[in-house]
């Protein structure tokens, strides 16, 4: 199940590091970039009221939006230099409410093609060094070499 | 096509207003409450660069937020009074760049069970008044009478 | 919301028919071509037993294929001379059992793009001239050019 | 990752067989149960071509079929005596063509929940011993312990 990746592109991680600090949202949330392996990338979160909707928990768009950034820098890792990915579109369950000190959300690539990357990423909360799986993500993106127009 | 529904809790719309309020994450993004009708429900947002991706694009994860968000408090005004919404999962597609002035995104309720309610929500991004249909979900919410735990 | 389509392909009509007639499954599970028009195409399967799950229910996959199909034929009829619809993804929701007599199932284009093409697509369940709406899909289909590859 | 589940009917997998024994659709496509473990269930099925789309793969519906009843039963095996299982929902996608001698279905348990389960399930082509990883699906299924209808 664990497959592994060969990157075109030996200088990925710094790639990775560039588009993710381009991503205003990034900083507004507070979402952190944690570990970038080849088809896989690892972000971080602490949770704080402002993220939140009327119960306390993480609001499920803030998760999405790690879930779907996660997947996506996954499957960037695996691009040839210059290309760009785009959602074309995701489907994400809620399994519990996320709440607790820290989110942290792993993605990982599927299966890699030429235009169309399939990825996944869980989320878990983390409270006190106890995680709990909150949500489980399928996207599917896309690689644009023209940025800027979706297809 | 377009179903009539009529609210259990005539007080509906302040119950929205009120849980919309009570959501930190729309005051973080800037997310606005819209008009509230019976199983349906408007939320915009004023486009800002600390909300984009690498692109200058509205990040999915924020379009994303308000779908959820839209779908989610249209299914709350055919709920009885005392009950919450709460997210099981959705999916969504995005079909053209969230850019320009604002984004529009319209919920309404497809069907509404006793325990599953299952909706849709659609954002337009509009530059000038000129609009574009950006982005589309379907999503499937719970009634929680006993807030607080999911199932 | 009715967009109104151009077909590229002036003969898309009877591409669509010798499509439809070349899938093996359409004659094995019974399931019949409707009208077809730019953008939207309309299949029906008469309801029986041996389709069905241990409810006597019509399995959910059945109703997917028709769904599926029913998107992607709908897609189809914008794509030029030589294309073929290849299914990346899909997701549908189940709001009610499928039993009756007949379930009618109308696809429709929501966004065609050159590689990429959203569709939707619902299916009804009617007995004695009476409609259940019983299940809505989003689909993300792909133009292939060269056919037989899928990215 | 890897969750162990303990099962509330010792009689499960004897639950198992009589529920897909009872499903026509199983006997019409020629789908078989393997094995069945609490939160595992395997389904397999020879590729003939009356199962098939236009280009001789098996359709994405057939597939699909397999998916949500292997992720259905894999929820079964964990519910109480009585209890029934009923797809909400699922989501797919095609990642490579369905061809070749068999597919097989891997279903497994992501969540059991009292009133919600969230499921995965992954088909796997095999050709002369080889596999592939054609689709992966995330589905959401609801206990029913008053059966025959949905919520």
């Amino acid at each position: 199940m664990a497959e592994t990746f060969t990157p075109q592109d030996p200088g990925f991680s710094e790639r990775i590091s560039q588009t993710f600090s381009n991503q205003g949202i990034m900083r507004t949330l507070g979402i952190k970039l944690g570990t970038v392996d080849p088809g896989r990338v690892q972000l971080e979160l602490p949770i704080r009221e402002e993220l939140c909707q009327q119960n306390g928990y993480l609001h499920a768009g803030v998760v999405t939006t790690m879930l779907d950034t996660a997947g996506g820098l996954a499957a960037l890792t695996l691009m040839p230099v210059g290309a760009a990915v785009l959602a074309i579109e995701f489907k994400a369950n809620f399994m519990a409410p996320a709440k607790g000190e820290t989110l942290v959300v792993h993605g990982r690539v599927v299966r890699a093609g030429k235009t169309i990357t399939v990825c996944s990423a869980d989320a878990y909360a983390t409270t006190r060094g106890k995680e709990k799986h909150v949500s489980t993500m399928i996207s599917t993106v896309m690689t644009v070499v023209d940025r800027g127009t979706k297809d």
